[in-house]
């Protein structure tokens, strides 16, 4: 694109910071040493009190808004909601967004050199949870001088480690935005993770999560993988105004090619994602939605495990979304009720399923819009021009 | 099992008769001849009056009820509503019980071999609807003498093929039960159909369908097949009740073994399909659920496109069922009535989703049992002993 719209960022560059402190994980081992890949967008302020950090979905990254180059086709994946005057109003706040420990688009992962053994990584990356993305989270916020974020921020699984942020940090987080989520997964999403998953070990070229060394990538499980997930981030009614039953040709084929749209398009969407994203980073992000339950440590009951919390809370779910439908977010809303944190909750109507948070929606702008406004009046935030 | 309960129809042997009627399919292609293996349970009546087919889903066969041996460990597919004193009375009603054409338990199918080239049907077998499984299972009545079917039933599948009979075999039917089917798959049912498909195809075993010439069979690709089949069949709360979060052993191991007993459950379901059940059959079986579409003929309405239908149906789903909701099953009905039909629609609370339909359930059974008593009085049908 040639003309950058005026309500975007405009052009933004990545940023890599380097740790060299270990990081001691729940899975039991420790990271000697990581990068992590982050962009900003808006100004920080002299107080340092106007940032708000954006947490990642499944296959996110740091790139959240704004475009890399003239030649970018696309904008970052929240450019929907981050922008001058959008709901994360970047004229007020100052917006960090990175890529997530295990990532495979810059942050230290699987597809980095293991420096103990002169290897990749590869299948060897440890087992990284909500929990540690939240610690590598804070690190980076040390890094960049800020205390306290005024709001911390994600849809899906970003918005579990919105959620764990408030738990683990209570006194450096001011508000907390947490979209399409819930507390923990259900036995039938860990059940469609499980496929995605088998998906991936089951294709010869996985060679045990080895395939960097030969020279080759799970095409195949990664195709599949994404298609299982893809049909989870639709709605039934999406995919049906969508496709319908619609024809790929004007008649049947009776063969083995493909006779609907839908089928096509889900093709097409496996085939580049399996090709712009890392296998091993795939099981490890599953993983951890799959471990993520707070509430765990409590005998499965949320209101006690939500005791640390000490800030308001934005809930937001989606009609259609039955990935992480609204009786999750309902879930999350009563237990923060229960354990008397100030929540709004709000079920938005929308026709996109999963994926209506990543899309702009009215009514859906002006909830997120003004919990922000609030937020920023609240601290004191004045807005720049 | 050394004793089988009074109410089986007890020890039952499969039989097979061989047509040499080319058979022409809706794909352009002639089935030159073909087998088809069957059971029948009670005894036809000297009128042949009182013969009941049962049409089976996707992964089925014509063992629908008893035991083949003593030594059996589960008795048929659909034993909770076949039997003395069941829903499909056999003290009152012959039972007919066949495997569809292309299938992989006896009748023609991928696996058969194929007379004009020498070598395993394979991937060549031809594509066959359930318009062409009515057509068959008409001639296979023939063949038994039975002019008329008392009732033509089924679930998922089934349901699709019970229905197509009453619109191309008006006269040849006095009764149709449709249990948690459909009209019409939705593009999210394609979209998993599809899935499935490329996971099968995707497997480098599978070698374009000619995987029994290469010794083998695409494993992984079916096991992924059934575990994504498997989460459509049961309902998110079923999964939930039965498996939650529990965890395979008492702690978290954090790496790439099965954490969940979800998972466990889902690769054991996996792995015992992909040696049982044949590739090339999978797949046609899916296809034949993408492509049925009666109302596809009358520009998608479906109320004129049931017209040719004379009987009464009884449609039966269950609230818990998402692979082919209760909404789909309304429609049918909605459009029974304003074609004016005669039809009794229920809808069973059920905790069990999709696979409900296989299942004893009392209300289920009640208003089946009722459907088909009436059925046997209308027909003059007198109950044996």
């Amino acid at each position: 694109m040639s003309e950058i719209p005026t309500d975007s960022v405009g052009l933004v560059s990545p940023r890599t910071v380097h740790f060299d402190t270990p990081l001691a994980l729940a899975c039991g081992k420790t990271l000697p040493a990581y990068d992590l890949v982050y962009e900003t967008y808006g100004t920080l302020n002299a107080e340092r009190s106007n940032a708000v950090l954006i947490c990642h979905a499944l296959s996110g990254h740091h790139h959240a808004a704004g475009y890399h180059s003239h030649d970018d086709r696309k904008p970052g994946w929240w450019e929907a909601h981050i922008g001058p005057g959008k709901s994360i109003d970047t004229n007020r706040f100052f917006v960090v967004s990175l890529n997530n420990l295990g990532g495979c688009h810059g942050s230290t992962g699987p597809t980095s050199h293991n420096p103990a053994t002169g290897r990749q990584w590869g299948p060897e990356f440890p087992m990284v949870t909500v929990s540690d993305w939240v610690h590598s989270q804070a690190r980076l916020a040390d890094r960049l001088g800020i205390e306290r974020f005024a709001a911390v921020i994600g849809g899906s699984l970003g918005g579990m480690q919105a959620l764990q942020w408030s738990l683990t940090y209570p006194e450096r987080v001011a508000n907390v935005v947490v979209i399409a989520a819930t507390p923990k997964l259900s036995a039938q999403n860990i059940a469609f993770n499980e496929v995605a998953r088998e998906a991936i070990r089951s294709d010869t070229d996985f060679h045990d999560g080895w395939y960097a060394e030969h020279n080759t990538v799970p095409r195949r499980g990664l195709k599949l993988a994404r298609m299982v997930g893809h049909i989870t981030y639709l709605s039934e009614d999406a995919m049906g105004s969508k496709f319908g039953r619609d024809l790929r040709s004007d008649d049947l084929n009776f063969g083995d090619d493909v006779e609907f749209q839908v089928e096509s398009y889900l093709r097409y969407q496996g085939d580049s994602f399996s090709t712009a994203f890392d296998a091993n980073t795939y099981l490890l992000m599953t993983k951890a939605l799959d471990y993520f339950d707070p509430a765990a440590a409590h005998g499965g009951a949320l209101a006690p495990a939500l005791a640390p919390s000490k800030c308001p809370f934005l809930v937001v779910s989606f009609t259609s979304d039955w990935r992480f439908p609204p009786s999750r977010s309902r879930e999350l809303a009563d237990a923060l009720v229960r354990a008397g944190k100030p929540v709004s909750y709000i079920n938005i109507e929308s026709p996109h399923g999963h994926d209506a948070f990543l899309l702009p929606e009215p009514r859906y702008q002006a909830v997120f819009s003004a919990f922000m406004s609030r937020a920023a009046e609240e601290l004191g935030l004045e807005e720049r021009t």
